[in-house]
């Protein structure tokens, strides 16, 4: 690759403290499957910060398993999960969902984010064995076009799941750059409080692999390890995921690389703005989606790697632009030079 | 963990050139998702054993997983697998490979080996469209009970597949143990001629993760990533898988780690041979399953960790031995003074 | 029951020919499963329509099962459906086909109907291993909007299929009402040649239960019947749906029956324009959806039952009137009666 | 055929009584899906016989349909269901359990019937998320080897899987011949009890088709008609099963129908064993399995049509002999003539 790019947090391996840990632990010998000791130190860390101590917490290799293995845990054969039109698990995970037997009732949204009105209008058109039975509430944060829930929409959305007998949960493959935004008031413990089940995305903040799923919930916790088994999910060496977090969440390790690299993106954003481009969505995250000339992204593409993301017209397109915890100041510096 | 523990060959982390490669190849950008320089030069490494240059290679990390992909993405939904009774996807898989829809035939063996005759009574078996459709065979080199596969006896396999129309698919958690044997006479040059699809594991063999799985039917290569994607098994860093593959099929490592774990499970193998034990298995890999007196097992459980196999009668069980590259010397010669 | 239906074509038993011959041939003793003479024979009728005498025919017991296993019998895992978002599939079937693994990728239609611009849409979406690849298209004639496709919209979408490498499938719950009616310009023999598979409706068109599945493409008659046995629909008596499509295709009652229903409903369709009222689709078929006053509606409803199908506005709504080859002329008359 | 057919319970059509009520009530106009009058009426009917008046009642097509609606209905995705191995559900059922993502764990059995002991085994050997976790015991009344449970054989199932935590099912396809036998000390009632959900088959006791799934435990009862609904299992005309099941439980024809069946194949059983010949299993249903030598069946097969279930050695083998409601008393008298 000689471009630098732009297209994705996961363009390198992981943070350098990681891979430390990982070498320094190499020979200790640990029970296998996910029971051992450096998972178990992993789990007591992420709890600190949920405040939850009767959370059960699983460590799988990626989000798209995260995904498949908690919603078809949970979900009987007639249940469907409501999510965005763009969410990941509708548009990105060739059918994952489906694969294990159930519908995703999709919603047409103006940004990418559910709230309580859109989902009533799903659960108003299913009202018997004809149809299958919603059962679930899907969201991203922060969302596949960059966006951040706040308390109060999480909180409504929480309210009314539970008012409707739906389970809420996060994928959250992004959520250190939501919660390090500056846009963001939530915390992990307002997320443990008010979702049944979410994840913790590791991949995408500085771990070579690696997500922590976390069941706040009693009624999802029972069997869960059979289900991660069943998919394919369960690690003979977990301690692999397990010593990725331990390494994220001593010491805030893992805010501090997702407030870089949501620090890195705001220089761009800011930089565009400034020569007055504008943004198909707030840019909050890591994530940033402006709408350049296709002259000027054509400029670009020359020393630098990002999608496309759509079309406006003949003249301009919405880009995606990505920091990470990697993202080399430099090359930043460099691609606002190029900025007309 | 206090007890050295003989239970398994991933009680460790990975061996440390593969670490170092991890180290020094960190901050390189790459593509996701397994399309990265790094799981190119792994899959030539592998190509220059195999000889195969059609061959498709691609990375999964766990067993399991590399199971349920490669038979759900071969069986049409009324298509069968035939296993033997002690097959992994039979018993130690949680119903991963009925999760997909498909039964698995077992048939009872006496050592877990699989051969034509036994084969061909499954097919006689299923005549017509009131059961299952045998499409494929399991086999496991080495198998879940220490043994091998010869060339002689996988061409027979190979031989009967063709004629019958049956996919031939090797798990090869412990390939690397299996060829680096001391009866064995195959060579992965051999395997791919003879089979459908194999894999190469790399957990099991000084890997951190990773299982190698190699198309040599072209018939199975369409849309494998697809399979891959939807079963969450695309890592977006999936250079991890590739560095490590890279670093085992370099100069020979992956064979010289087998090998090592084979001497190991010999040394001990031979001091209870010596001391009149008996097998329940021939020991010819890193696993072997001796047949001791429950007071002897009594007293090296107090100092070493292994599992009690299966009971033999009132005085004597059968237990399960493994080395891997890991397991230190002075263990096993500590061990060794243990028996009686 | 008190007031009169026109709710739906499946209200009544079977047309008395149908009884009738079941009655005459009950105690002969034939095969199960459905390679009875009488299946046999029915097959030969059918083909008469079709002229594709390597056509095969299989018959189940209804809409939903025929469109899940000829869905899940031809795609693989990661392959999807392409259907219009008001398609039976995507509302009426509580999640069947993804039951079955496989996403519906949806359309939104101005009418219900799918045309090649609409279809190239989802093509040009889906491009890589993280989604879905689309490979067949599922449409309905008669729509469930009541609408039918004309020899000319059906070659342009047979066309486009067959250039995309997509499998085109028709639901014929309501074939018969599509093929009698005024606007239809399609025979049983365009449909044999332009489709890979359909199926022809019995249930809604005077038989007890029983569709007819038509497979035209070779590549999708192996083990047919293996998939069928496999989602239960391998009826041990399988006389009984063969039987009653001898009395339906035996001098052309199965036509006879469908125009008298579809001249029935245009009875109805002709006093309501005769009105001013308007319709949200023309009526073509045995279904029409006409838009009425609300207080009409009311009116109606206490001596008639039938579907309020969408409001339009605090005025008017959209109601569905079904009628059958079973719908009483005088109930007709005096519906019209009542339409003021 | 020419032929006279011993070779199932299901080669003629339905009793007369069902056809004539059919006819009778075939232009009423009821509600779809199994929610009409009829349906109501053999509801109730049946629950007179089960006393149990809470019991939910579904009337389903087949046999397969009904065991793979109940299993999947109740089995999360990594429970398993234990059966005997010769189970329907195991060995003719083309793999229907596992299409719905469940494993099945059999147990040898010395004459196809399961008892607690061989129940104990299999939970034994399933011990952590490794392996599947057994949830559900299936068995058949009339086993498929044509015997019986008694009422302490069924109560010793039912304590023990209660104590175990396990759903029993009745897989009664054959459950007349059970009730009626000579031998049988167990009602409907009993079943209803002892039992968590269980089917009365109707396909294999004079209807056309049609199986009455009955579910005593409330935790299963929920949202059952969506299962229905999404395996295809709702017949638009419910009417249809509803009406034969009121025909057959009106007046105890149900039991008449079983009992000539049992009766007949009873003469058959006594003239063999007045020759001298034996039987794998004892005769004591409508299905019989005596051992004749090879030269009788040969002779037999000229006139008569029946399996051959296995070969016992170079001149004899078992075969299957099954009589039915509609087995004509005069081809009972000829065949009984042609034993030598």
């Amino acid at each position: 690759m000689k471009k630098y790019s732009f297209k994705d947090d996961y363009s390198e391996g992981a943070h350098p403290e990681i891979l430390r840990i990982l070498t320094e632990t190499n020979l200790t010998q640990t029970t296998g499957y996910g029971e051992d000791v450096f998972s178990d130190k992993a789990r007591e860390l992420i709890k600190k910060y949920t405040k939850n101590q009767e959370a059960d917490i699983h460590f799988v290799t990626g989000g798209t398993q995260a995904n498949l293995i908690a919603i078809s845990s949970i979900l009987k054969p007639h249940h469907s999960v409501i999510a965005a039109e763009t969410a990941h698990i509708e548009v990105h995970e060739a059918g994952a969902v489906e694969s294990t037997g159930h519908k995703i009732n999709t919603i047409k949204t103006k940004d990418g984010k559910l709230n309580p009105g859109l989902i009533q209008k799903v659960l108003d058109a299913h009202i018997d064995e004809h149809m299958v039975k919603p059962k679930m509430v899907f969201i991203s944060n922060s969302t596949e076009t960059g966006l951040i829930y706040s308390l109060k929409e999480l909180k409504e959305l929480s309210d009314f799941c539970k008012n409707n007998n739906l389970y809420l949960y996060i994928d959250g493959a992004r959520l250190a750059s939501a919660l390090t935004s500056e846009k963001n008031d939530l915390s992990l413990k307002d997320i443990s409080e008010l979702t049944d089940i979410f994840y913790i995305g590791g991949t995408k903040n500085g771990a070579l692999l690696g997500e922590a799923i976390v069941i706040n919930n009693n009624r999802l916790k029972e069997d869960f390890r059979f289900y991660m088994k069943q998919k394919g999910a369960l690690l003979a060496k977990g301690r692999l995921i397990g010593i990725q977090f331990t390494a994220l969440f001593n010491n805030g390790l893992y805010f501090e690389l997702a407030k870089y690299a949501n620090e890195s993106a705001k220089k761009i954003a800011e930089a565009l703005k400034k020569k007055g481009y504008e943004f198909m969505t707030e840019p909050v995250t890591n994530q940033i989606f402006p709408i350049l000339p296709n002259k000027l992204i054509e400029k670009l593409h020359k020393k630098y790697d990002f999608y496309v993301w759509s079309e406006i017209d003949d003249e301009k397109s919405v880009v995606r632009i990505i920091c990470s915890w990697a993202t080399n100041e430099k090359y930043i510096n460099a691609f606002i030079d190029e900025i007309d």
